[in-house]
């Protein structure tokens, strides 16, 4: 008995020295057991680049080469995929126009800084040397936006926007909708190609295109019809000479930056493509670049915006998978 | 009588014939009047190019040679006006670099495309040949912004902003700030002028400097110093070629654009001075250019965006009142 007594009283020492240290250890215990059925794994915050670097194949959608154009410049290839969701009429009449090499030895005719680049026949004020279109169509009726519809896909940004109720992506395109009015549009931004017209909606057609080098001109949008972007080449717009005339036209015909040839990639023999593949704005990975352009995890971001604007949100764009070059 | 009965019936109806012609002009002279009581004189709504050549002199201010930099290029002079109020160690500092000369030579070696360009020194990273900074400080501590000050002017744009709680202008520098932390900050746009720094807060000082040649890039606002605006001369940055190298930077030595010089303007003489004016962005004029833009007047604008971004509202500069020249 006092082996059992001392066994208890001794027990009973024992364990009011280990209790604290017993429930101490029970309430780690416990609290790991929690946090790990409410946490999700731990997961470091990539950066942008690791991001499009860890992509999966199935995050990206090749461009097709029927709504794909090739201007090509003394400096190299602009490459441009057409958006025949928003804009199906001009997308076809540019892919007439391109197809009876309509624009083969026209020019640049105005760089206006933090603006617009713009081609088009220089002598298109003067009927007898004006260059004729054949069989495509000299003007078209406006499509400055559309009606929402199911099957177009719209990612919503999270931060709202300055211009429109809703902005987001569609299908590799910045785009802003209205639910109250069942509108959606593509948005003007660095890089948006578009269809230059006069003073009326339906003057425009093609024949005369411009492409947004500067802070997104968002009072453009609804007023004229963007039909595209440039998803390759762009330096070789924004570094060109500013133009010294009104908006940026250049004042002698010698400034002007000839234009080789338009062709659409379809046209083009398969070897001479540019095949390239835009991240999927409706997939997992491309959520995961907006959040990592809202909250910059790399170390020289001291602080954190928490916030993104549409034009602040690049659209990966990469050479086909197995194919040889980098962009 | 008779005459009088003849004359009564006559009276009659005449009157009848015409009582209605009266009740009209009448009731068109009451119509007059009621909207001479209440419609303001009419006012054509003026384009903002009819509101610059409008603006009376004191809608104009003098840029105080103090605060101006002028950067020579082989393409010509870059014009930059400092901002004091929002960093005045950087902008001291900058101004002693350009007093010992510390620039002359140095040159351009990043121009990332829709982003910055940026100039320092080529052998920065190699102690035998790098330049030694003489009198001026190496590194500052940062002034990412700033306490909000009833003495520092803040005209509010109406219209919101993705990024910060409330835009808009101060003596000519956009600007953002928020009540409810008391701070106040200089915003990242087209044209702005910054100090780079490593990934400490504390390590630039003006001896690296950037300009913003593409879409704003409002992440980078309170995580690096801005000092001042590009008021002349940002087409001799925007159209530079683009660096190939990682982001931006120019691969080879010879690619790199020499910075002739970069003097303070007060220590150039005056016959070189380039003399400019800014509008006062808190004049009324200068809300009624603001107003001309979320409502442009123009015959082209189909549709009236009835907004406007912050970087979206241009700043106007001009030639100084009676001095020869345009910009």
């Amino acid at each position: 008995m006092k082996i059992t007594l001392n066994g208890k009283r001794a027990c009973l020492r024992v364990w009011k020295m280990v209790f604290p240290g017993f429930l101490i250890a029970c309430l780690i215990a416990a609290a790991v057991v929690l946090l790990q059925a409410t946490e999700p794994p731990v997961q470091k915050t990539m950066t942008m680049a690791e991001i499009v670097a860890a992509a999966k194949a199935e995050d990206w959608r090749a461009i097709d080469p029927e709504n794909t154009l090739y201007m090509e410049l003394a400096g190299g290839r602009v490459v441009i995929e057409l958006a025949p969701a928003f804009a199906p009429r001009h997308v076809a009449n540019v892919k007439a126009l391109a197809r009876e090499h309509y624009y083969d030895g026209l020019a640049i005719l105005r760089v206006q800084d933090n603006y617009v680049v713009q081609w088009g026949d220089p002598e298109v004020d003067n009927p007898q040397k004006a260059r004729k279109i054949q069989r495509a169509e000299k003007t078209l009726a406006a499509e400055f936006d559309r009606a929402i519809d199911a099957k177009i896909p719209f990612t919503l940004l999270p931060d709202g926007d300055v211009y429109a109720a809703e902005v987001g992506f569609s299908d590799g395109f910045p785009v802003a909708r209205d639910k109250n009015n069942g509108r959606m549009w593509l948005t003007h931004g660095y890089g948006m190609v578009g269809a230059g017209r006069g003073d009326t909606s339906d003057s425009g057609g093609g024949a005369e295109i411009y492409v947004v080098i500067g802070q997104a001109p968002r009072h453009l949008d609804r007023n004229i019809t963007l039909f595209g972007r440039v998803v390759q080449g762009m330096e070789l717009l924004s570094s060109l000479p500013r133009g010294s005339g009104p908006m940026g036209f250049y004042e002698k015909p010698e400034q002007q930056v000839p234009v080789k040839s338009i062709r659409v990639a379809a046209d083009v023999p398969i070897a001479e493509r540019s095949d390239l593949e835009v991240m999927r704005t409706d997939s997992d990975t491309f959520q995961r670049l907006v959040e990592s352009r809202r909250n910059r995890p790399d170390a020289w971001f001291l602080f954190k915006a928490g916030r993104v604007e549409l034009a602040n949100v690049p659209i990966p764009v990469r050479k086909k998978a197995g194919k040889s070059g980098t962009l």
